[in-house]
């Protein structure tokens, strides 16, 4: 590997927050990958296994679980949804950013997998705006719309364990800044360069 | 203080390698403000007291210094300049951020006497470069272009000690990147909900 390594962010955010529409904008740019997830649910017509999902059986999934292969996983819905490791550092390698959009919980299973992931969270300007935005969409009742609102709550009391958070007002300043906190992430000062110098100057005292 | 406080920015990097533009081209932003510094030098013509430097006596300076009232101050021929501590925390206070264009032993000092700063080093694309970009400048000898280059290495070597780097290969690019690490750093999530959040854990353990 000569190229340098690239960075894996998280991106998370309650639904209603844009939080797809800034991963899809942030996928434009070469640099930044998706990765494609492991499921135990049934193709639909015109997924394609490797393009939308690696479909594969229950009991396969259950052994990747067990052999700790993904960096995260959920059921939703009856059916087991999993980030494959090596997927992921395949490309880290090969020097592209990789872009996981989940959800909070599995935005913590990351960093403990990875403590180098960088998460961001996408908040939505104001719980009134968040009602507005979800009842416009026109697919829950009242009563769905609600509970999605107390599921945000429940997410956003996480947001102490993020990096980075974007309150998603305007989409395109929001993924300005997504963009603007990924060049940030890539300038950082690699760590590797503080160990080597650490050691250097615990050998010379 | 109802505003959101500002952040504290450091840019460093050898004499050669643009950091003087970088500086300028960020304060165009309203956001971003200079701190004028303290110096026992004396006015030059049209220097305005509190707009180019505060200019005080060596011995108004050296109280100064005993009172602990600088981020950092240094010695550069027989006159004393340094950063007087409550301009930048005032500016901070009232939601600018500050960018401070400073040698890397004051950028030392400086992340000594508020860890939160954030330190950005300039770099040159390559020692060639910036040998060609100093004798294109005309204005030292071969002998001082070398000294200069001799400089330059002892600050890179101290570049653990920054939390990004921006490699000035294009003007334009490099001013870019200045902004994303000013605007994501804006975005960080700030210690203050992370110390709540365990705070509160660790009372309802």
């Amino acid at each position: 590997m000569s190229r340098k390594r690239g960075r894996l962010f998280v991106i998370s955010g309650p639904s209603g927050t844009g939080k797809g529409t800034v991963c899809k904008e942030l996928l434009k740019d070469i640099r930044n990958e998706f990765s494609v997830s492991m499921t135990t649910r049934a193709p639909r017509e015109g997924e394609v296994h490797g393009r939308e999902y690696y479909f594969v059986s229950r009991d396969e999934f259950l052994t990747n679980i067990e052999a700790g292969n993904f960096l995260e996983h959920a059921t939703v819905f009856d059916n087991l949804y999993g980030t494959p490791k090596d997927m992921v550092i395949s490309r880290l390698d090969r020097g592209y950013n990789v872009i996981l959009d989940i959800d909070v919980q599995g935005g913590l299973q990351v960093k403990k997998a990875m403590p180098e992931a960088i998460l961001i969270f996408i908040l939505p300007p104001s719980l009134a705006e968040l009602r507005k935005r979800l009842i416009g969409r026109g697919t829950e009742d009242a009563a769905k719309v609600e509970k999605r609102l107390g599921q945000a709550l429940n997410e956003i009391r996480l947001i102490g364990e993020y990096d980075y958070y974007i309150v998603n007002e305007d989409i395109d300043e929001a993924v300005d800044l997504a963009r603007s906190i990924i060049a940030a992430e890539s300038a950082r000062v690699p760590e590797a360069v503080r160990s080597i110098i650490r050691e250097y100057e615990k050998e010379s005292k």
